[in-house]
């Protein structure tokens, strides 16, 4: 359950701004890319060839004209847009027929997967496959989004935070501008409509999107060879990961029809080939100033890999006490070690000197241009104004990650206990003035995931909640006023059983009659969950306040350093990944790593070599029915390839298209070289890695017997 | 290698008196026992029946006798203490025949067996047997204590360290006199000499040992049943371990004679039986003033528990990477794990804020009657004393962890640095005077580590001290002066790889030539490694110093501490675990766990059970030759037992013997109700495990057909 699934907007200078579910899900999706060369706006200095997540509404257009001579129309653009799909469980697809079949990676599928199952049935072990659509089975708390429309809102929300205004009071104008334009926007298109803060808070763009709520499991291989070499080669290239799988966008029942949708080409593609990913980049860090990036390397990502490894450890000592534990836990514990990785060479880069003294240089260059232009005065103070409030925020930064941002209650009952109790205090507010997760736009995909009918063990919620509050009474102290409260004059370990034993909330039901009660109901109510959620709200609003209005103050800053650098470097560039829908461009092509050659693509005979290579011990096992039926394929057939494509985390899933916007791949990682970092871009070492179209359409055929499913793909392809 | 691996006479009332890989080494060798109600002094409020760890001379005499109508005489007592076996890799051990065969756990011969290996042999996980004498594999650098005498020194001790002195002169002046009382004692009879402090300085006994430093490996069985189910099973009962494993100690490069050995029973034992275990246990904290434990359950215990869970993942990735990796790391990820285990429920027990209550009303009961009794004033402030000490201790431990106790320089290539470096500077010095560990009386303990011939593997070590620099950077902060001295204007991935491949400190002779060298060598030399050691020493020495002397000052007041309770409840307690030699005593026992008893003893029959109950996937996998001999075995026969003996880390190992002082079982685990703490005994459901004689004779003979083995342990045997 991810409430805040897509509540991305806001940067992410502070831990946490999600509760730590959507925390997980999210890093779980997240990659970053390499560093060498120092990123400023496209068109200004040392940008990289085929740099960049670009605006639907600002495309690449002269670059990709310049370097690969293709004229990006806007029928292809539109096309291509409408066709990408966003995952709330915090990824990206694609339509791939007009009966509303979209693709995307297993692991972005995994947590719809993981829900599905039981003690006897492991669909993300096992895989599975729907034959008929009424075998399609129904997902519990999946949302789709596809994004109809882009509209620059910027002045408006500007001129309703009036510049003289405080923090609060502009956090507050803000807010609600916002909402009501939302709002406006939702009553008029019946479009869900989210106000997307860009550039840090440079501008301010409402995306439309349409949502689909009803989406069904086609296909899903088993997870030996959608994450085939595991843990050891998440992140590697070569690679040989068959990370896949299909659902169905339903409407009223029936097979939504879609008018936009990929057409496969299963050609195989040359090295060199101009290649486009439209997808989700979740959030980089590219545009932030020095003073935020310390705090980043300081602060942030070495308390995010202390709860990283923490719950590494404890998932995997319980998956290992039994098998039916291992299923309960795989799909998280599959995102906590993803995102492990991921920040771990995150923290790497971040701790490479010669990465601060780049950024140094480019802040330092872009305030002397500020300096000696007087039309620029009001951005000369920009930075110091940032790092006063990343100082503030410092300071109360464990607090909001530990009763705000959930840290410290690891529990989806206690989510939704959360969910429910404010519900009842934010719903009666003016639309403008609730909590943002509550706004009218945003009401009926909260309630998706608070009725979600996803299965919840009793046993893990236990564990993660008495593991949560252990680290709380660590980073906030044992004597803490609050956490003794918190604690009742109990170990973590007797309360956390005490709440998840005295909790009703693991009924749909109950929690539809409290959310739908209102406060009344609430308050009346002694559900354990509930009144330790009512006993933190106090001071987990308080903090939120703190936290909101310094981001506010950072958000204007960062809205006239954008002003500056439009003005110095111009406007052309493209902002930080916000997890929506963006163009990344690149070509097909190999590295060179210590002095050796590697080549572009992998093969399915590369899969056999690297498993018997390792003795076919797992995670380099594969599932019996790639063994056996090794004969009937086709090795020469491609099966990963590489590019040079912008991507991060969130992009897992994105199509990659040829230039006739045709379906080529799927993204679904980036090697090592392009985990150091989200904080600048570089082509040399850094690739996107994908599963090609070719191997994807060969072992459906060969290995699944998926023939109807090849066919519905099929039905209109170019080639093959 | 653990260079200071039996240095632990002084109380780790902060983290890390040892370097890091010996605090691993010990910690692997960690359990707690249970915590119900408050322990005070023997004699005293609320002592429970089985309690105590005993010093041999003052062993439990009156308690036994009561209890178990048995009296304990002066030559059962010394032949149990001179048949007992101290391993400086961390554990006990017991002489089982009169040709120097020592029996130990497989986990504490581990060391040993890991440092054999390479990429075609690994010992540890599939065993090892010496058919003949010939065969016995010599250790790199195991060394075997027996303690011969105790001679109580406390007078001594405290005159020399005068009660005006400032706490360094103090400190220095109680360093002096040990190291003099140890040379003499060193000179007079040859045997290595320790004095230990007591009672956390209470009393000062000075420890002789015979030392072994030729020790030969005989036996060991598969890793799978000496540690069959793994993590998940680890301090769980009921268990089915064969945790054991046999050398040999040698003299003159003959097997030593050995006047004192245990004679072996089979016979079993019955419920209720009495048992006494003879052991090492390494450290607990019972005797804690309620400052101190809050300082473990607020810093240490969180810390160690992020270092842990970090080693942890650092490990499990590398090892899944290839079978050589796992091989590589696998004792080190074993040790890691146990800590981990027994932390995360000491942590869990430190939590509960009922201990904290017992702990503060004993305390408060002690203050009042030191108020009222004017012969006792002198202690009446100690409590506050070591208030403030440890709240300096606690603004130090940081650094001196990262710098001293070398946190922030996991690499075993970094040790050897450091101790070459300090040789230099501290041999030339008087022997009162020294590093401690440089002491005239520990020299050739010191030296058998530095120049062990253990296997040092560049991944592994440029690994771990990769993320060791990291940790450093991370805790102390990049912009830390010393911190960016280290790193050198490098990340700390590029600066571990320089210093690994810029040292020849592989190379023993290299080593020696330095360490002999002293000096004048050092300051010549250009070893990278070395030059780090250097960069860092005067740092480290600081802190050290400032922690030293503050220990100093706690000494003295838990000296004046344990003056008060031995008036104010008898002289007839024992102190605090010191990794020395301890009596226990108990019963074989079962126990009741949620309504449901839970028998005294498994058989051989419950280990193939819990196999397949688990359908043999690992780690409840069994070895080739346990399925296939299963039908030879008699599975009537007790494979493992519990008792309440009171016993900790580093009583494993030790031998359990009857009254009649024949060896029954050996020691190897606590269970999950031991684990939650080292603050109290308890009981009530807290047990000890040991592997049982009878499956030991029986599996070597049957699974194993190691007849000669079981020869020479019969050879004067009294039943079977």
């Amino acid at each position: 359950m991810s409430i805040f699934g897509v509540e991305m907007a806001i940067p992410l200078a502070f831990d946490g701004r999600m509760n730590s579910e959507t925390l997980t899900n999210l890093l779980k999706r997240f990659r970053t890319a390499l560093v060498k060369t120092v990123l400023v706006f496209a068109g200004g200095v040392g940008m990289e060839a085929d740099e960049g997540m670009w605006l639907f509404n600002a495309p690449p257009r002269a670059l990709v004209r310049e370097r690969y001579g293709m004229d990006i129309t806007e029928p292809w653009l539109d096309h291509i847009q409408k066709s990408s799909v966003r995952f709330n469980s915090g990824g990206s697809g694609s339509f791939v027929s007009e009966d509303g079949l979209v693709m995307s990676n297993h692991h972005v599928g995994a947590d719809a997967l993981e829900k599905f199952g039981d003690a006897d049935h492991d669909y993300l072990k096992d895989g599975f496959y729907a034959g008929t659509r009424v075998d399609e089975k129904k997902c519990h708390d999946l949302e789709l989004n596809v994004l109809m429309t882009i509209e620059d809102v910027t002045e408006r929300v500007n001129a309703a935070v009036k510049s003289d205004l405080k923090p609060d009071a502009a956090f507050a104008a803000r807010r609600a501008v916002m909402a009501e334009i939302e709002k406006e926007s939702m009553d008029k298109t019946g479009l869900r409509s989210d106000v997307v803060p860009l550039f840090q808070g440079g501008k301010y763009h409402l995306y439309r999107f349409k949502k689909y709520t009803d989406v069904r499991l086609v296909f899903a291989p088993e997870q030996q060879i959608a994450f085939f070499g595991g843990d050891p080669d998440n992140f590697e290239y070569p690679r040989f990961d068959l990370d896949i799988c299909f659902f169905r966008a339903y409407e009223d029942g029936k097979p939504a029809k879609i008018p936009h949708h990929l057409k496969w080409n299963t050609a195989g593609l040359t090295e060199g080939e101009l290649i486009f990913v439209s997808g989700h980049p979740g959030r980089t860090s590219r545009l932030l100033t020095v003073t935020e990036l310390e705090y980043l390397r300081d602060v942030q990502y070495p308390r995010a890999l202390q709860r990283l490894n923490r719950l590494e450890v404890l998932l995997t000592s319980y998956s290992a006490r039994s098998r039916e534990n291992a299923r309960r836990a795989k799909d998280t514990l599959f995102g906590v070690q993803n995102s492990r990785k991921a920040r771990d060479g995150g923290l790497a880069g971040l701790m490479d000197p010669t990465l601060f003294a780049r950024k140094a240089a480019d802040e330092g260059r872009l305030m002397s241009a500020v300096a000696q232009r007087p039309a620029l005065e009001s951005s000369a103070k920009a930075w110091e104004t940032i790092g006063r409030a990343q100082q503030v925020m410092r300071e109360h930064a464990l607090r909001y990650n530990m009763l705000e941002a959930g840290l410290g209650f690891h529990s989806t009952l206690f989510t939704i206990a959360r969910t429910v109790l404010r519900g009842g205090e934010e719903r009666p507010k003016p639309n403008g003035e609730r909590l943002r997760e509550f706004r009218e736009s945003n009401l009926a995909s909260l309630e998706l995931q608070l009725f979600s009918t996803e299965p919840l063990y009793e046993d893990l919620e236990q564990l993660k909640l008495s593991d949560s509050l252990t680290f709380l009474a660590e980073q906030l102290g044992s004597e803490d006023p609050l956490v003794r409260q918190v604690l009742g004059n109990k170990s973590p370990r007797g309360r956390a059983g005490d709440l998840v034993t005295g909790t009703q909330l693991r009924d749909v039901e109950m929690r539809q009659r409290l959310y739908e009660g209102g406060k009344t109901a609430t308050a009346a109510s002694k559900d354990a969950m509930l009144e330790m959620a009512r006993l933190i709200d106090g001071e987990a609003r308080r903090v939120r306040d703190i936290i909101e209005q310094q981001d506010e103050v950072k958000k204007q800053a960062h809205g006239l350093i954008a002003k500056a650098r439009f003005a110095v470097e111009g406007a052309g560039g493209y902002p930080d990944a916000t997890f929506t829908l963006r163009l990344a461009f690149g070509a097909v092509k190999g590295y060179t790593e210590n002095g050796r050659h590697v080549p572009h693509q992998t093969t399915l005979a590369g899969l056999y070599e690297r498993a018997s290579s390792q003795e076919f011990v797992p995670p380099f096992d594969l599932p019996k029915r790639w063994i056996e039926r090794k004969d009937r394929l086709n090795l020469d057939v491609p099966f990963n390839f590489i590019s040079t494509a912008d991507i991060i985390g969130g992009n897992s899933g994105s199509p990659v298209v040829n230039r006739r916007g045709e379906l080529v791949g799927i993204i679904f990682d980036g090697n090592l070289q392009s985990l150091v970092l989200d904080f600048e871009y570089t082509e040399e070492m850094a690739r996107a890695l994908s599963v090609h179209s070719g191997a994807i359409v060969e072992s459906l055929r060969k290995v699944y017997d998926a023939n109807d499913l090849v066919k519905e793909l099929m039905r209109g392809a170019h080639s093959f």
